[in-house]
């Protein structure tokens, strides 16, 4: 896999993004997800700014929930990066054990029923067209 | 696919499904979904059992989140008929269209972050192990 | 879509094929995935060598069991075409609605488990690897 | 990822849970799985009552097709856990190196025909809607 | 589903992207995918603000390999839309029934081989890393 | 997970395999997945015979676009194995940092994007029917 690029390392635009991110987070600490992504600067741009705003900006989603969505779509891609940050995310937002363990009940639920009703090929009810 | 078994043809044990699913969400309506699994009582029996306590029961996280956390799970396996019916279910619970549209910029988002970090296949950092 | 391409319509090439469909599976019927697949006869060919072979060959695995594991698979992906064919394809072969039943019951289950060993990123017992 | 949680340090409730999977498999060991759900006693005894129901019970799908089934799933979603411990399941039950060759050939071919007939968007043929 | 929102009845930041789109396409024609994402137009606005830069900008990869990439990923996901607009946008830009042919030949090699991965459990190459 | 086979351990039929692996490639080592798929020699036989020809033959996509899609579809499928090999192979065929960089674009952008589309249940427009 490509090496992660540190922040002495970086040019003057992934620097920035580097910048934006330990101001907007108030951290010290750029994830590895960012240095992998700064390899190709457009990329590390574009997805910098939709974290900031889809996750950060103010909206009728609370900060927490949105965590919470975040790990159920990527527990359900098995994708082991994004659960692992994003849990820590959440965790500093106030997620509890008994929250993980509720969501984790959700999204097996929801993933089961998912394949039951391609299974059984239901069709949407007229109501809910 | 296989006819829905309406209730006048329901056996008695499916019938006590379909009964305990009116009562508990004081309705009239019996969705297509469990129509379709009362073709196997067990399965139809467990699945409810599992909707009625994980999605209903009192918990950490609020019945809102909990249909918002079962959309986005639905919206990335692209399973249509649970993706209209919990949107249903979302917006009797006081899902706004605002808040629809949030949480698909968030499931978006997700789906995408969740392909950059396989590509680049980012090592989780040190600190989120 | 593109259409169908009908035995009438067909060059040589696919016709062979269409020929050694009819023949292996004592029918008078081409699915529409083979009419389909026509538009790229080494596609088709390659497809049906291989359906013909992994489904139909003698092997360790009966011949009904081959059609229960392709409808996990296909109920899995949400591939509504294959779970239709197969479906039907398996109930030729003595797939009863219980067993159909139990085969959702199973397939249900491994989504869910999948899930919930993905989110707690619970590691292989050093016995399993 | 959260500590395993072993038997001498288990809740009453979720020690009850570890003693019946191992009376009902005739087992010393818990696998990890099982430890990592004991953070979330409802998820553990939920899942477990499931799994010792949908896989252990008699049922007309024999114990060793539960397990190629559940094992084509595990595979197509890329659960390396579940791979890893079914595979071991399935070769305790009767599993040859020649059938899990041929579980695998079917799970790719099936994989791969899903999405001939997605990219294709083959219409279900009449006869088996 | 919700109505899609046609530009008449569009508020003026909605119809702002519209006419980018109209622009910047050289068509008259708006696709649904936009008259549904109007719903929301912070979500208007930054998906088609990506696309047009991911898709549309000078690079190093040209732009009909871009939509077989795009396709690719749509088939992989079964996203019935996006394969029908972006087979089209492929055959706007060069793409013959041939090379559709050679995408889905790939496209189901990938998925397949991706399984045979899986199941097997097989280790990267110590080379490859 | 089942030990690779290596050459000298081979059987003639998997020799065979692996000599025009071997000469075709024009190199003098075999990849990890053909060393676990030498457990089951037809699926082996199979697989190789089909990677020969859809990747290696001519035809109107050429070799590089080739890796380009294989990588997009693994990465969508969160393969690993085929997402570090493939990306070794594009290097090798030409793909620069810059390129996979944009492929990665491309690729997250059409995962997000098929979401959306799954969200709001866009009907495809008649003219792309």
């Amino acid at each position: 896999m490509p090496p992660l690029i540190e922040y002495d390392d970086a040019t003057p635009e992934v620097r920035a993004v580097y910048d934006d991110i330990l101001t907007t987070r108030k951290t010290d600490y750029i994830n590895n997800l960012w240095k992998a992504l700064a390899h190709h600067p457009p990329t590390l741009r574009r997805t910098w700014e939709r974290v900031k705003s889809i996750m950060g900006e103010p909206g009728t989603i609370d900060p927490l929930t949105r965590e919470l969505i975040y790990i159920a779509v990527s527990v359900t891609n098995n994708c082991t990066y994004c659960v692992a940050t994003h849990t820590a995310a959440a965790t500093n937002k106030g997620m509890t054990p008994e929250m993980f363990g509720e969501l984790m009940a959700i999204v097996g639920l929801a993933n089961e029923t998912n394949r039951l009703a391609n299974g059984y090929r239901v069709e949407v009810d007229e109501r809910y067209r």
